[in-house]
């Protein structure tokens, strides 16, 4: 009796869920880069005055929340319900930010995949009338990242070729029952797929499969080709990553050529920011939504993408215990709100 | 147009999804306590045949998962998706035991809470129509959760008196769009409150008014009283949170005394068995409602009950910055099956 169901992993919308409004605030190596004017609030404060890097991120999904809500002609008590999470552990992040806001909050890990996985949640949420103004929010910090999964940034650490940096930003995007905007048509939801790839510096390499595996079920579900999109847009596979997954589609008999392009390598200049294999983190793809890609779709530019947030499913631990990467991608089609 | 949203944090299921079957695996001093009959496996290897206690929570939810399976006649290959989550950093304990099984999965974070939340939000993909046979599944272990939010076991560190034992346990439930079993029928979505807790041994006082706030706007959204249910169920308050919850609906005119209580203080002895406060954990309320809650459920000895899955969003990172400990509670109203 799963009316909205299609093949194994994707279900529709029968009625198109609205991202009425959008929201990103950006760090400062972010507001050098190629997407510096899609961004609604930069900042060169790393600290974004608070006192530690963690309580910064808390402040960027506030801050993106309250822009949110002031684009949307709202106040925060207005929305219904936030989905969100990062990673931080235990998600301190996106919970530390809505503390007595009395907004509803449901957590999601995700890893890098989670602006992507609070898209989807939120058109379930909204397409089966459980709610309406739903935020779907993430945030990434490229310092308590670092000092959380890899070294203390004052150790000075050399970085390999295949590292990518975690961009610092945060996104969040409203979305309602009704309304103008980009609308979500389906989604398809992600399983973890693990090729045995142990190497924490080249995320790319261990997310790729899993981006495939969600692109070829998108298209198998819901009969689709690559060619119905204007763009396919991964979440931060890098450059390294993306390479991969052009290379997986040409074995398989899945070209992507042409259409796919990543978050991690749109939003740095990879030589000119000395990025190495490009940006990263919960944030790359939730900065690149909430502002160039929601953007160009709000305009009519781009008529329909495939937004696949890719994310790692590491922790520290698992690294030093041996252990794979597993990964895992989650894909929303998103069409323009100009018909 | 969110028809069936009611109030400011709860929602209707106009089709009561099915809580089909539900499984549930503990460890050894889970199996001598007072809820021991009501477990599918028990076992009495800390490390449940594993190297590490992360990998044995890992094999502890995928022996959950199978187990669910073998009780439903199905295969793993037959779910149409997972929601799960736990306590450790980047919920590795979830997303590894699902590695390469080909399930859809999307990852939660709820702390303690998380067997409510995955009910929760498996019951708006069922009622929504976006898949079925969906699992809700969350695991904790002691030992792993001793060594990452407190000290290493080793360290023999004295546990203080307002402690709780994080239980070592998974439960999974099967919710589906029709069958025979328990059944939901509406959910309150928590928000995150925060009186400005800082004890990171003393989780109970963290959670109660997280708590009382989901309880007072289910009651207030859905018209209810306590009097309207056989039971409310916090999911790890222990003792002291217990009686803390019971204080403040005195004071704010909500009684709950005669109709509450809490699997942490169920699902051990708390004086033979020598736990202090009472138990926590997401185990904790995942073994006791997939074991005793749900038998009674199923059996018509409980007729409807409040199951309210309570969550500390600390991090030991968020502890030592000094910072108090927001809590959340998500409400889940489930019925026998048995008219």
């Amino acid at each position: 009796m799963s009316v909205n169901k299609r093949g194994r992993q994707s279900f529709i919308l029968p009625q198109l869920p609205v991202i009425c409004h959008w929201a990103s605030v950006a760090g400062k190596k972010e507001s050098e880069g190629p997407l510096a004017h899609t961004f609604d609030i930069t900042s060169q404060d790393t600290y974004f005055g608070q006192k530690t890097w963690e309580q910064a991120e808390k402040h960027l999904q506030q801050m993106a929340l309250e822009k949110l809500a002031e684009k949307a002609g709202m106040k925060q008590a207005d929305f219904d319900l936030v989905l969100s999470g990062d990673l931080l552990n235990q998600c301190i992040g996106s919970s530390f930010s809505l503390r007595n806001t009395n907004i509803p909050h449901l957590g999601l890990y995700g890893a890098c995949s989670t602006m992507a996985e609070s898209l989807l949640a939120a058109s379930m949420v909204v397409g089966g009338g459980f709610a309406d103004k739903v935020v779907a929010m993430t945030s990434s910090h490229f310092a308590s990242s670092e000092r959380q999964y890899r070294f203390p940034l004052g150790y000075g650490g050399q970085r390999t070729p295949t590292a990518q940096w975690t961009v610092t930003g945060s996104g969040a995007a409203l979305v309602c029952s009704s309304g103008t905007g980009p609308r979500i048509e389906c989604c398809t939801i992600g399983t973890v797929t693990d090729l045995g790839i142990t190497d924490a510096n080249n995320m790319g390499a261990a997310m790729a499969p899993a981006a495939f595996q969600t692109i070829q079920a998108h298209m198998r579900d819901l009969n689709r080709t690559p060619d119905d999109f204007d763009l396919i847009v991964t979440g931060d596979l890098g450059q390294l990553g993306k390479d991969l997954l052009l290379e997986l589609g040409k074995r398989e008999g899945l070209p992507l050529g042409g259409k796919l392009t990543d978050c991690g390598t749109l939003v740095f200049d990879q030589i000119a920011q000395d990025v190495h294999s490009g940006g990263s983190g919960c944030g790359c793809s939730a900065i690149t939504l909430c502002g160039y890609l929601l953007g160009q779709l709000n305009s009519g530019k781009l008529k329909r993408i495939l937004f696949c947030g890719t994310g790692a499913l590491l922790s520290p631990t698992s690294t030093q215990q041996g252990l794979p990467i597993p990964g895992v991608c989650h894909a929303v089609s998103i069409i323009t709100g100009r018909d």
